[in-house]
């Protein structure tokens, strides 16, 4: 949970709230009840904020409020938003960081470990009861600084949720198919590699399935996407109560509809006010981007 | 059709038979009988690549030997083969290219007008008599340099097939849906924009429709891709006889996976040798690649 500053081609916003924990938990309340979250925000952090992610029955007691300022990040985003530098972090209270995971939440049955220190996620895993699903994001910076720690992490990870850089990062591998099938060796026996507009894709047992993503007329903020595409993959999950591949499979549809969403406007703006008649619009809108109407078997030819 | 030098990360390969029109006409014989192909060779283009064209039932009638050197380009690709730079383009015979359809040829139903100069796409519709389907490809060398006469071709053509910087730089208009938008006011009913690996968005009167492309552990040579995918779709559209959406659809599955062969070797080199039980079973792995298992609707929740 923390404060972004997000300076835009059209305009600068700032300490917008953001954190992978409010976009995934805002993504995954859509879809069920008593989404459950662990983190940490300083004393600078808008109790409005957290009264609102409580009216949506998010259940905040895993998130400590302590004095000092909450996690800072800006940003800088390209004339086309496709990518962006880093111009400051900020990690204050965030720095002393341990998380507790409350006694009535560690029967959880749906984890999502959000991108931090894989000693922290490690930390977590260690204090939740054989979840029937254990979902994990990482990044560029502890794969290369923290590889001996993330290697443990993997061996406990069941669902790797990373993009296509981080796979070729965490691999050596260039391409796609290849880094995943090493990954999947690693121990999460599914990954799903995101790659921004252009989609996703999961590697699973089952095979390989694609998910496209949501067409849109217009971007205004990619921040949080993958957070939301996570924490809508998990809400669907949970909904659902099992972890079968086609299960995950249209999990990803929601995953990536709910992200469609969430780049529409600036940090949480968006995906904060999406309703669920929105929602199966737009998984409407999806299933026919994808409907090629019926067989692919090829026709005889007519004779002509 | 053509020569090309290739420049790959691995080596080099001198004079390897190209063009679009044979890329697309390999592609399109998989799928109906009596493909027919207009171009111009010079004297140094193999006899023996003719004879192979017309062993798959392609018609060559419309192709002019002459004297001189055939069409040459010579390029480079980048190490991850997502760029390229040309290094070379000799018109040659090219340079006085003047199509003319065979008599015989004129009713032909379903016209592919490969990326030529625009004037010269015009000349071959007044050659040909209401053609079904008119699909065109183009470059951004038509788009800056000629673009009085790309908009007279626009006004004639039902689909057009372009990648997105195309569609950006025809446009004038980043977002590719708004780009796409702007095209169909021009005159294609129906806008195809490709994007590589990333696949290809069809925009027509049933809305938007997305097709992967398939995700290959190597690629060897990107070179034609996008003729074999045109090839493909007019090959499926010409079998199938008709140009309804659901058509068009399942057609841009066929040239998808015609293009993930045309990318695993160099030049026409796999794509001149992929079978029909191949091409089935490429198409069955793309059904499971989208396939999420039924209804997208969202179940009840579990009471937990």
């Amino acid at each position: 949970m923390a404060f972004d500053t997000l300076e835009m081609p059209y305009g600068t916003f700032e300490y917008v709230v953001g954190g992978a924990a409010t976009f995934s938990s805002i993504a995954a309340s859509l879809l069920t009840h008593g989404v459950r979250i662990v983190g940490v925000v300083g004393d600078d952090f808008p109790r409005d904020y957290l009264d609102f992610l409580r009216k949506r029955e998010i259940d905040t007691l895993g998130v400590e409020q302590v004095a000092g300022k909450s996690f800072f990040w800006r940003g800088r985003y390209s004339a086309d938003l496709a990518s962006r530098e880093t111009l400051d972090t900020q990690l204050n209270v965030f720095a002393n960081f341990q998380p507790k995971i409350p006694e009535a939440h560690r029967s959880t049955p749906y984890v999502l470990l959000g991108n931090i220190h894989p000693q922290l996620q490690l930390d977590v895993l260690d204090q939740v009861e054989k979840p029937k699903l254990v979902a994990a994001d990482t990044m560029n910076f502890w794969i290369s600084g923290e590889s001996a720690t993330l290697n443990k992490l993997l061996a406990r990870t069941d669902l790797l949720i990373i993009n296509d850089e981080e796979a070729r990062q965490l691999s050596g591998i260039d391409n796609i198919v290849r880094a995943a099938a090493d990954i999947r060796k690693r121990g999460p026996s599914r990954v799903i590699i995101k790659r921004g507009e252009f989609g996703s894709l999961l590697f699973d047992e089952a095979g390989t399935f694609f998910c496209p993503g949501y067409p849109l007329e217009e971007v205004r903020d990619p921040t949080g996407a993958g957070d939301t595409f996570a924490g809508g993959l998990l809400g669907y999950v949970t909904r659902h109560g099992d972890t079968s591949p086609s299960t995950l499979r249209r999990a990803m549809f929601y995953g990536s509809a709910l992200a469609s969403f969430c780049v529409e406007d600036v940090g949480t703006t968006r995906i904060a006010k999406v309703t669920r008649s929105e929602l199966d619009a737009r998984i409407q809108a999806f299933a026919r981007l994808v409907d090629y109407g019926g067989s692919l078997a090829l026709p005889a030819e007519e004779s002509r």
